[in-house]
Formats: structure tokens, C-alpha cells, sequence
């Protein structure tokens, strides 16, 4: 049998931030005199009694370390575990909302997908709000810290292409692995920052910039407003172009040495795929909007650049109604659903960096069958790649289409249409948040899919959070046998 | 320069085949005293004088032998310059299609696609329908011998496991492949004969009898009635699921010594993959039919076990209009667009034993995330299989999705919309022919599409054809560098 107590050990202390978030909507709805601030503040305290029951019970004896099996399980029971509490204040609040929608709720805004089954958010409780907002931004920041410290270990999609050059020696890992989680968390906590301010310089109220700042930089995508982004002014919606680009770099290449005042990431090969991305297809779809459907041509470009940004960062903020572009808009959006941000980064998704390889394999698959014998080797940011990294690759994009399918299925089983069950389950497997049609669309809601449909998406944010492998690895026998 | 007079040769060769099958549809449409036998000659003397011209013309000096780039570039010439020639028929008879429409629906043929852009088959001169069935036929045996004779030796996605095991032996090359395409041939002739022989003691018209076991054994699909198999009886619909079966299933493994009767096709693991997976299908879809829409359970199979073959084999004959099942069965109609047939087998899409290999590789992905040291090697029918092979398949797999992608995306800019642009492209890419929903669903027709989306499905139907690489390699720099 596995030790699962070192593992309960680091989920208490998760619950223990959890159940501290919540004095900050427990303050606001105080200050503003709604009786809501009981139910987080019990929340806070039945969140807390968990967590300290599993920080002494679980204590293990020594220094805490994990083995593989455990680093497996560990975000797996953190994200499940978490969501489960973040639940309760939608469940008890005034919204009632049933424990299936709740728990959509929750586990949507720490996946920081972004997808919500409320309606009349301009009108509900200020706590609830700044709860969905925090929510997005602790997934995030959860998510960063784990793809930084726990998915480059485990080899995960590729991912030991990202390992720390320190990882090797074993008696510096922890140290190292502190201070970068701390250089992330300042730099995560220190862009949100800013771009509140530039919300709020824009022309937002305050407590709609913190609470969209939060939304923004996670990628999470919850609004304070039933009509998204859209109820704002365009110089708000350039902020958020900008917020919702650094929120899909890539977070480790910010900390580090700076050269000149210039930053890693900018010389990084995925920032220069991502970028390059972003501004090809929101030129193509400007382009369409003002040649087709003659949209003037500066309106064109914003909403094109908002909604290419916002789907391909997986952040789902709208600024206007993409879906009434055409079929063409609606096929470009499906795809780019898959596409997904860059590593090291809370965007969901396949991820640039997978794509990068895709293609240069493809590139050598080609001059491989026209040369059998010769030689050819990837180089990923001037470095060679082995076999072992482009294996991984490959199973994860495999794996991860496999998924959408299955996934689609699953959500036409239970009497979801061919379009919703489409873009549903590639928008929650890449944690984008809307979805294509007039369900789920960018004007749409969750509210109204069957119950049975938001445990399927619910689950499926959670399996494309945490990279797939990570939950499909706990269903393989080779996993529970010792 | 590249020396392609080898390959103009050997096109030659192929049209004379095809001026020589004009003669039937010729003879018909005489005896039957319709006019447009005079096009079907005319035709012939025009395919033939061309035949003619390159055969004598590209006479290469010396054995005729082909080096792979020639191997490479072969196929592709062959389909277009037969498809174009097979088209002349299409566009001078009392039918009068267009030049869009007549390529279209002759190059729909000889992929054995099967997508028409007729309407008013029932009534449409029996010379045209007999030449619809026999391009097919044609088709369909053209792609089985370049499967076993020109695939392997490209190594195209993974091809080069059904090298035939004394291909390495140049001196014995030729005539085995002689040899084993003769063999293949008779048993192609073989299954059609029977199968026509079955339609008629099913209740089928004789003519009717013949071109249906085309279109049948070859996948091709093309029928002679608007209403497809649906205008038949019950019977005549099981002989087509039978028909349909072995039309999916590996040629090569027909021939070859047969022990006690039992052909190898038997004791091969790609058909018991095959079959699993179809009875798989078929029963869930059966039991949905009677279960959830209240179909009788006779009904419900025969439809289900129909349709399900259907679409796998890549036939796309239609007994019955799927499309009103519901959500569900959309999306596990569109899923099975994508699996595809045996290889060595006229049937389009993935082909199953590339599916075989990729859950295998998925299988041993997840042990090695938990045993990074451990060595595992893939076995299919009991033989190890290498990297190169493995690598050949995920190249393939994921080309196909992104070719499946690019495709709808350049529909949907031509003015198709979304489920017409998924559902055309995943079945022009696996050769099926019908689409899900209802312009290009079972009960539609792909002849109101706009003139560019036929364009862009011809190509694609050549393309899935010739498995991607044939043609992805004549556009790769390196392919005309020297
Ligand atoms: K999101
Ligand atoms: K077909």
C-alpha cells in the first residue's frame, strides 16, 4: 500500500490558503452589509477544521518527500479536494445554487476555465464576485507552481524539456524550487497588480478591475457581468488584450536575470510561436470581418485581436459576439480551442510549445521518407530533443483528441446537441470557457446544459488542468499494483 | 531533373484500362438504344488515342523500374489524369454536369468515395450508372494494388509493416508482385461476382445486382437509386452488410495458403480488431435505437449493424436515415468517419491497425511515466515493432487530424457551414461519403455546394486516397532539390 499521508499533508495546507481566501469576500460583503459574509466565514472555519484535521493527522515523520506514486495522486486529490470546499458559499449563499452547479462553479474557476452557470452576475453579491475571481487566480497560480515544480518530474507530455537545469542534483532541488516558487507567486501577484491599475485608469470601477484583473492574468475568464467584457469601453477591453497575452506567457522566463531591462521571454522560441499566432489569425479574422462583413476596419482589429487572444490564451473573456461571424469564424474558433498558451503559464490547452514540436516532426517525417537513412534532429530554443521528449509529445496530443472525442460522446449521451457537445467538451478540456453555438457560445451559459452534462465538463476541466496523464496514470493497473 | 517518363509510362498503361471500360457502359447503352453510347465511344478514342501516345512516347529504355521520388509522384499522376478522363462520360452525357460536377463526381469514384452530386439516379441512362460502378470498382482495386505494392515500400505511416517478407530480395521482387497482384485481382473479381449473385437471389434487378457488387466489395458506395440500399428489401440489405465486411477486410490476407479451409484473414489481428470494434459499435448503437428511440429490436440491428459497417468500411451506402437518431448517434457517426478499414483493403479513413498500434503506444506511455527505466516493446501479430514503424504511424495520425482540420477550415471560408465543414471534410479525408447532418447527410446530396467546396473536396478525397504522404512529399522542398 501507498504512504497517502504526505500527500493529505500538502492538501491541508492548500485548504488552509482556501479557507483564508475566503475572509476576503467574508470583509467585502461585511463592508457592504450583506448577510452573506456568514456563509463564507463558516465556510472559512469548516475549511480550515478540515485542513488543520489533515496539516497534524497527516503529519508525516521527517522531511517531507514524495515518490512518483505520490506526486501523481497529489494534484489529482488537491484539485478535487479544493473545489469541493470552494463550493460551499455557492451552495449557501443567497444565489441557492444546487450542489451540481456549485460544484461546475467551483471547479471552473479553479481550473480557471471560466465557464458559469450563474446568470444576473451585474446584480449578485460583491463577495460572491471577488470569490469567483479569486478562485480563477488561485487556480492559476496553483497551476503555474505545479507545471513548474511537479509535471516537469513526472515527465508529462513532454514536459522534462522544462526541467529545472538544477533538477539533476538532488540536494539543491528544494532550495531552488522554493525561491522560484516564490519569484513566480511576486511576479503572478505583481502583473495583476498593474493591470487592475490599468483597469481602473481605463475607466473601470475598482472593484470590478481587482476582480477582472485576477480573471485576467489567470486566464480564468470570470466576469462581474452577464455581458462579459462587452458591458466595458474599448480602452478597457485593450487592457484586457494585453493582460490576457502576459497571462498566456510563459511565467518562469520573467523571473531570472534580466539582460538590458529585457526579459527572457522575449528570446524564448514559444513566446515567438505564440505571438506570431496570435497576430496571423486575428489579421485573418480582422481581415474577414471588415471584408466580409464590413466592420470598420479599427473595430475589426479589436475584436478580432480580443477574441483570437481569448480563446487562444484559454482565458474566454468576450467582447462581442463571435459566433454571429459565420461558419468560417465558428471553425477558426473551434480550432483554436485546442490550440492553448504557452508553458509555464496558467493557460490550458494543448500548448504552443507541442505544437512547435508537431511541426517539426512532420517536417522531418517528410524528409525522412524521401531519405531513409539520413539523420535528422529536432532542436527546440537551440537545444537537441530526444526521442523520449517527442514520444511524450506525441502520446499527449494523441491522448488529448482521444479525450475530446470520448468526452463529446459522453455529452451527447446525455442529450446535448452535436455543436455544444462539440466545443463543450474541447472548451472545458482546454479550459477555455465558451464554446461555439448558441448554448455555449461566447453570448451563452452553462445553466441550462443537464445535470448530468455538468458533471462530465466538470470533470473534464479537471483532466485537461491537470494535463491528462497525471489522472489517467491513477486508472492504470501498473499504478496500483506494487 | 527528375526522369518522369517511367512514370508517364505506366499512366499510360492505366488510361488504356480505362478506355477499355468505357467499352462496357458503350455496349450497354447501345443495346438499351440510348444516344449516349456515341459519348462513351467518343471518350474511349480519346482516352485510348492519349493512352496510346504516353505508352509509346515515355517508352523507357531498357526494364522499367521506378525510383522513389517517381514512386512518390506515380499515384498522384494516376488519379488525376484518370479522374479528369473519367469525368469526359460525366460531362457529355444527357446529364450534362458541369466541369466542377463531372470531375467531382468522377474523382468521388475512383477514390471510392461514393459522394454523387446526381439526383435522379433511378431514372439517369444505365450506361452512366454502370460507369459510377465501375469506377469504383476500378478504384477500389487500383488502391488495394498500390497499397500492397507502393505503400510499403514508401513507408508510409507505418506501411512498411506489411512489406512482404521477400521484398529485400531484389531479385524476387518483380515476380512476386506479379504474382500476389494477379491473386489479389481474381479474388477482388471473385467477392464482386458473388455478391452480384447474392443481390440477385436477394430480390435485386440484375443490373441493378451488378453495380451495387461494385460498389459494394470495392467500398465505393456509389448506388443506383436516390434512395441508396434503403430502396431495397431487408435481404438485399443484409447481403450488403456481408458485402461491406469483406470489402473492409485485408485482400492480402485472402489469398496465400488457406489450412483446412480457413483463410489467414481469419487469424489475423487487424480482423479481429475489426470485428470487435463493428459488433462494439453496432450493439451500442442497436441498443440505443431500441431503448432510447423505440425501435423494433430487428430493425434496430439491421440498421445499426448497416450503418455502423458502412461507415467503417468506408462503403457509405445508406439503408436508412441515420441522421434523425438524435445527438448521440451525430457524434458517434462523425467519430466513425474517422476509423477506416484494414489496410491492404479498398477502404479509406485511418485504417485499423494504425489504431491498434496507437492504443498500444498509449498503453505503454502511462508504464513509463511510472517505470521510466523499464524497457516494453509493441508487439502486432506476434512480431516486435520498431520505432520507425511507430513513429510513420503518430506522423500519420496527426497529419490526418490537421489535413481533417485545414480542410473544413478552407470550407467553411467558401460559405459551407459548421457541420457540413467537419462532417464533408472527415469523410472526403476517409473516402466514405456521406456527411452527417442534413445538406451531406445520409439522406443529402453534395450536389447544392458552392463550385469551390467541390473543388476543395476533390482534392481532399485524393489526398485521404493516396494516405497524405504520397502528396504532403511532392510539396516538400526536399523532394525537388537534387
Ligand atoms: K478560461
Ligand atoms: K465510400
Amino acid at each position: 500500500m501507498m504512504d497517502i499521508r504526505p500527500v493529505l499533508f500538502v492538501n491541508g495546507f492548500l485548504l488552509l490558503v482556501l479557507a483564508a481566501a475566503m475572509g476576503f469576500p467574508a470583509v467585502v460583503d461585511l463592508r457592504a452589509d450583506d448577510g452573506d459574509w456568514k456563509v463564507f466565514a463558516v465556510s472559512a472555519m469548516a475549511t480550515g477544521f478540515v485542513a488543520l484535521a489533515l496539516v497534524f493527522g497527516a503529519r508525516p515523520k521527517g522531511r517531507p518527500s514524495l515518490t512518483p506514486r505520490q506526486a501523481f495522486m497529489l494534484p489529482v486529490i488537491a484539485w478535487l479536494l479544493t473545489a469541493t470546499f470552494a463550493a460551499l458559499p455557492f451552495a449557501f449563499s443567497t444565489l441557492r445554487l444546487s450542489p451540481t452547479d456549485a460544484l461546475f462553479e467551483a471547479m471552473s474557476g479553479l481550473t480557471t476555465t471560466g465557464a458559469t452557470v450563474i446568470i444576473g452576475l451585474d446584480k449578485a453579491p460583491k463577495g460572491i464576485l471577488l470569490w469567483r475571481a479569486l478562485l480563477n487566480w488561485l487556480g492559476g497560480e496553483g497551476i503555474i507552481i505545479m507545471a513548474v515544480v511537479i509535471l516537469p518530474l513526472l515527465r508529462i507530455g513532454g514536459m522534462q524539456v522544462f526541467r529545472m537545469e538544477s533538477s539533476d542534483k538532488t540536494d539543491k532541488i528544494k532550495p531552488r524550487i522554493t525561491q522560484v516558487a516564490t519569484a513566480i507567486t511576486l511576479i503572478y501577484a505583481a502583473f495583476t497588480a498593474l493591470t487592475a491599475v490599468a483597469f481602473w485608469a481605463a475607466g473601470m470601477g475598482r472593484f470590478d478591475a481587482v476582480c477582472h484583473a485576477m480573471a485576467a492574468v489567470s486566464t480564468g475568464g470570470f466576469s462581474t457581468s452577464d455581458a462579459n467584457l462587452a458591458h466595458w469601453n474599448t480602452a478597457v477591453q485593450w487592457v484586457a488584450i494585453f493582460a490576457m497575452l502576459v497571462g498566456g506567457s510563459s511565467f518562469t522566463l520573467w523571473i531570472g536575470p534580466w539582460k538590458n531591462w529585457r526579459p527572457k521571454v522575449l528570446d524564448d522560441a514559444q513566446t515567438h510561436w505564440y505571438l506570431m499566432f496570435l497576430g496571423a489569425f486575428a489579421g485573418v479574422l480582422a481581415l474577414w470581418q471588415w471584408a466580409v462583413n464590413d466592420m470598420s476596419p479599427g473595430v475589426a482589429l479589436r475584436h478580432a485581436a480580443f477574441s483570437v487572444t481569448s480563446v487562444v490564451t484559454t482565458t474566454g473573456f468576450v467582447s462581442t459576439n463571435y459566433s454571429a461571424w459565420g461558419g468560417f469564424a465558428h471553425v477558426v474558433f473551434f480550432v483554436l480551442l485546442f490550440i492553448g498558451g504557452c508553458t509555464g503559464s496558467p493557460a490550458g490547452g494543448v500548448k504552443i510549445f507541442r505544437w512547435e514540436l508537431l511541426f517539426a516532426m512532420a517536417g522531418i517525417h517528410l524528409k525522412r521518407l524521401l531519405h531513409p537513412h539520413g539523420i535528422f534532429v529536432i532542436h527546440y530554443n537551440q537545444r537537441p530533443i530526444g526521442q523520449a521528449v517527442l514520444d511524450s509529445v506525441l502520446g499527449f496530443v494523441v491522448m488529448y483528441f482521444f479525450t475530446f472525442a470520448a468526452f463529446a460522446l459522453a455529452l451527447t449521451m446525455v442529450g446535448v446537441d452535436l455543436v455544444t457537445a462539440l466545443s463543450g467538451s474541447a472548451s472545458a478540456l482546454g479550459n477555455v470557457g465558451p464554446g461555439v453555438g448558441s448554448t455555449i457560445g461566447p453570448m451563452g451559459s452553462y445553466r441550462g446544459l443537464p445535470e448530468a452534462a455538468k458533471w462530465i465538463l466538470s470533470f473534464e476541466m479537471m483532466l485537461g488542468r491537470l494535463e491528462l496523464f497525471t489522472v489517467a496514470v491513477l486508472f492504470s493497473r501498473s499504478y496500483w499494483r506494487e
